[in-house]
């Protein structure tokens, strides 16, 4: 028989959905074309502006993230045109794939998986080796729960009139103090998957002037992800192709919800919750992967010693329904990941910490049971006084 | 700002909704007076008997499980007739009120809130002081968190023919090994809110062969809850009135829902998170209000000496958005009520444990953090070895 256990995701997109915007979109009937419909786009596409923190306008795709991704690459680029990736894990490297079948030369500037891009030689590359049209990176690397330094990026950047600073910020939005308008990140990509608590289906890519100035002029092949267009269309609150109205409703439930806490309320929420984790982790004697700037949104663990996160993975799902995120590609097996961005609170990670601490013993690690509840605690006290 | 916090049922009901079974109700457009519900229906009655543990018929009406209590004593009694109820808190003295109200003279077995009923005293009463038409009690007092002993109840009453046991097992039911048939249980009462996790608004009687030879000689007005009258109808998968079609239809997933993780396995599941809130609470320092046989279904918990468990109650809702129960009637301020009813599971256990730890140690008591988060973690590993 299997035991009563509540599924519980704590991984890093998607996330635990906010029942209440799910609710209003069980009942969207709308038709995409009517006033209607228009009336919940405007809202949602100001509430969006309000989340990406920008005045700039906000783009609405029905795809995944990548789909807003691919579209940073076949609206900014031309052939013949040159990109700096800084990759440091999984989804940097998708940005090396995005410039390859697209045929643009990418200029990679790695970090070892678990540290960040390094900011003195993206600035290395962009003097000695330009031009390059497009700078792409992450706000945050998912796979290695890392943070870059976009802030520093964006300064370096906006010394170079004919380059755009592009943020990969799928999890970055919402779990990191980020201002595209102050720092100069030009084009930002969102999902709705993630702190935003809503299912998979949308893209956002917010967009400056600067950018646009640069989208006009380029060449590469584009439809659907076809910036412009969508601009032009969105402008009437109107889209070029048949929206995700559902998606859209919850989407719009959920902002309303973000705005009740604000997204400053949302971002602490989310670094308070990463620190918890990894306070709990380091009282267990376990390494937090990240050797530098670890990220809000999910927090990477290596499990003890001779141990396959697999094994950890597996136990906390059979055992507390708990599903959280093994490693991706080479990192199989020697980390799981504990998300943290959207909607989730401190009684979950005090949740996740005991489970935690169950399987360490049960796998034969030494633990303390409690002392990882009580290291998280610790944190909520301090962050809470 | 409101900060970002989950509500959390943790009261004696209502309590957690299986989701699964909402989303179930919420199409269920059907018309009562199909074949399609009435497929349902007997689906559900056969199941019902299932979770009663019994091969009598269980009633189903749309109301509050008062409303079958109600039914108890409507049914099975006549002017004249007198009744034996065993009383330990709030609930018992609902049993009171209903005889007052009939005009049935009512003899009180009486124990302390916090203990349960005296076995002998019920005895001595049918022996010295007879005849009763019919023994009132509950199986679990949900105000004292207290079970009674209704096996060695019903092994009493059953050496008297013109007697029933009448059980009001509605937060008894899915937390406590019940066994109607093999204990002389006459009449068991039920609601849907409890361990069933679907919401308030059915309420449930299973009625054996004795119950029913003495319902066919009662006199006492009824009409809603003629329990003879729904028998009836339910033979023929009808019921008498309207009856609450999607909560109906909830039911019949949270059954299903139930057969899957088994009967045994529900209440093997309230019994572990009781006994491991129990120890939370003394690792913690606090004591556990029941004196003696506590209750699977609920923890009532005494506040630190001079705290008002309103103010345990209070902190609970507004850091963690957790809603415990506060003591009732005269006992509001002395104890909290933590359920274990229906949809919880471990995690829960340790969330709201680690919650309330923070909270004693905010309003000034001395806490070792994590220690009962530890003691809760301590009963799970031994009851699932």
């Amino acid at each position: 028989m299997p035991a009563l256990l509540k599924e519980r995701l704590f991984t890093p997109g998607p996330t635990p959905l906010l029942m209440e915007a799910q609710a209003r979109a069980l009942t969207a009937t709308l038709h995409h074309r009517t006033e209607a419909f228009r009336q919940i786009m405007r809202e949602t596409l100001e509430n969006l502006k309000y989340y990406f923190n920008t005045k700039n306008d906000v783009l609405i795709f029905a795809s995944s993230g990548t789909g807003a991704m691919e579209g940073a690459v076949s609206n900014l680029l031309s052939p013949g045109d040159r990109a700096l990736v800084g990759t440091a894990g999984k989804f940097g490297e998708r940005w090396l794939e995005l410039a390859k079948v697209y045929g643009i030369e990418a200029v990679k500037v790695e970090a070892p998986y678990g540290e960040p891009i390094s900011v003195e030689e993206i600035k290395n590359q962009l003097t000695t080796n330009g031009p390059f049209r497009a700078v792409y990176v992450q706000a945050t690397e998912t796979s290695t729960a890392v943070s870059h330094d976009v802030k520093a990026l964006g300064a370096i950047v906006a010394q170079y009139p004919e380059t755009c600073l592009v943020v990969d910020a799928i999890t970055g939005l919402g779990t990191t103090d980020l201002r595209p308008d102050e720092w100069g990140l030009d084009i930002v990509i969102g999902g709705s998957q993630k702190a935003l608590m809503i299912p998979p289906g949308l893209a956002f890519a917010s967009v400056n002037e600067k950018a646009w100035g640069l989208i006009q002029k380029s060449k590469l092949p584009r439809y659907y992800f076809d910036y412009a267009k969508e601009r032009k269309n969105l402008a009437k609150a109107e889209s070029s192709y048949t929206p995700a109205t559902t998606l859209v409703v919850s989407l719009h439930a959920a902002l309303n919800y973000i705005r009740s806490i604000s997204l400053e309320g949302l971002v602490a929420n989310a670094a308070m919750l990463a620190e918890a984790t990894r306070a709990a982790a380091n009282a267990l004697g376990l390494k937090p992967f990240a050797k530098s700037s670890p990220a809000n949104a999910v927090t990477a663990i290596c499990p003890p010693e001779g141990v396959d996160s697999g094994v950890i993975v597996k136990e906390l799902r059979t055992r507390f329904g708990a599903i959280v995120a093994n490693g991706q590609g080479t990192m199989k097996g020697k980390i799981f990941r504990v998300a943290h961005l959207g909607y989730y609170d401190a009684a979950d990670v005090f949740a996740i910490v005991a489970a935690l601490e169950i399987v360490l013993q049960k796998i034969g690690h030494k633990v303390e049971l409690g002392s990882g509840v009580r290291a998280a605690q610790e944190v909520y006290l301090r962050r809470s006084a």
